[in-house]
């Protein structure tokens, strides 16, 4: 891989641990590299711009990494708005882009909205439906602030992650009802049961609705497939995943004075600081404020590996002959 | 009004009764009506753009009534759409703008994909809060098809609308844990402490960081209130609401063959058709068809008005003197 693709690989990936995201951090990089072995993902891939007007482009990933790719794409969306007020971008025939805040948080350090969102394989049924077809289809979206954090929305749109189900199953333990379906559509607390049949959406309907909004955003909108037609990125790994991704950015200075709009943003943020707290909480935060403190935390304290994280890098290690 | 601010407002409030969405319908007349002769919402408006790029706009709705300039906003996110591939117009110093469908149906009969939002005055708690702050801060989202259905969302960012409170306490009746706070942030089953107290967002966290992020983008980004500072609609009739909206379209002959995207969206919806429906459904339905078969239904077989919406039409037919 070129050394620019690898280094957005590795910086993204590495942000995931400082975050405490660790479904998003190195441990995808024994899957990334199969497929690179596999020769199911391109790592020398150059990225095209198939066409483009004065604020929207789309990209062919020509089946590279979705992590470099996406980087490139949010910046081409950043000088877009920076022009025309904002910029939208979408890439087809990619593959798995990492923690979607990576790409969000280049547009929100050019004082800019930032939006980006994936569509993945098959896991979650759709409200009503008791079977498997849209993906967990992330979407990050960052509002820059002035002296306070910015907010940062990162989120899958099931309930709970896969791994979460999965983590239950591992330890024997039940999982609350909402989680998931079994294979007949009927909502189990099985974690087993809930593997072979499909997560459930988050916010019942609504969150439904936002997955496939997504799921059309990042597929016929990009030229990219959709839910069901996307391979699995762990149990299809001879197969490119063939999945899209759409990425905004919108210039806050074309539209406000940026001093006034970042200290309305910081009151705001304020403001939520001091509300009281609901039964079961000790404080009131904004969302990704958590995730920073744990990044802050971790450039001083260093990034903790679980045991099977260390394990996977080690045999990467040997079987790369790297040290 | 001017006859073409008072044709987009009538058919705003009709379109809703259409689709079966009253609590956005004919019942909100009185209180427009109120706020025109008190003097708090100039009928006689006219909105401005006060800054422009290729891509952008800011409008000013100079206290006018939130529906006709949410459509005139609308319209020209679209005519940029068509020209930059990507249009988003924000309104400040609005009202109330009814149904958030109405301005992305605009978009999506041009074949573009539309987004609308508003944010509203407080009556959410964010998540982990035990008091009102954010608005129910709806959103709508339109993605176009071909033969099939467009995909429609229409939410508002509460778990349920207030008004799903008011019917339970009016008929003594209980509601879901999970609806609503008390006073003192702990959660209620009793709609009259909920009324006092808060609503709980869709969707716990997520849906909380996207009603917070509806406020930024309708607040601070286009120059208006956010929640906190907003004038409620039926309890501060004498005061402008000073609240904002966000619309985006998004030109899908920008990026996608129209025939082929057309066909890809209507595969994707004949596939969630045909999944079986999980337990408790008997049919998979996407985003806005229930209200599209029930406007369709509609207008063969007329409106039913509900008793209290049918003499508040009388009583402001006798006041307003005429027929």
């Amino acid at each position: 891989m070129p050394r620019e693709a690898a280094e957005h690989v590795a910086a993204c990936l590495v942000l995931a641990e400082l975050r405490g995201v660790r479904s998003h951090g190195v441990t995808r990089m024994p899957v990334y590299v199969e497929r690179i072995r596999r020769g199911s993902m391109d790592p020398k891939a150059t990225p095209v711009v198939l066409r483009e007007t004065a604020a929207v482009a789309v990209m062919d990933a020509r089946n590279g990494h979705g992590i470099p790719v996406g980087a490139q794409a949010m910046d081409l969306a950043i000088a877009k708005a920076r022009a025309a007020g904002v910029g939208v971008v979408t890439v087809r025939n990619s593959n798995h882009f990492g923690m979607a805040w990576y790409f969000v948080k280049r547009a929100v350090e050019q004082d800019m909205i930032g939006v980006a969102m994936s569509n993945a394989d098959s896991f979650v049924a759709p409200w009503g439906a008791g079977k498997r077809y849209l993906g967990t289809n992330p979407m990050a979206v960052g509002i820059p602030a002035g002296e306070e954090v910015p907010i940062g929305l990162d989120m899958a749109t099931s309930v709970v992650a896969h791994g979460k189900i999965k983590l239950a199953y591992d330890s024997g333990q039940p999982i609350p009802l909402g989680w998931a379906l079994d294979a007949s559509g009927a909502p189990t607390t099985d974690p087993a049961k809930a593997l072979e049949g499909a997560l459930l959406p988050f916010g019942e309907a609504k969150g439904s609705a936002i997955s496939l909004i997504i799921d059309m955003l990042c597929g016929p909108l990009a030229g990219a497939l959709t839910g069901p037609f996307i391979a699995p990125l762990f149990t299809a790994v001879d197969r490119p995943q063939g999945l899209g991704h759409f990425f905004m950015a919108v210039n806050v200075a074309a539209f406000a004075d940026l001093a006034t709009y970042k200290r309305e943003v910081d009151e705001a943020i304020r403001r939520i600081h001091a509300l009281p707290p609901a039964a079961g909480f000790d404080r009131v935060l904004v969302p990704g404020e958590l995730e920073l403190e744990r990044e802050r935390e971790a450039r001083k304290t260093g990034i903790f590996l679980a045991e099977p994280a260390a394990r996977d890098l080690e045999a990467l290690e040997k079987s790369l002959n790297i040290a």
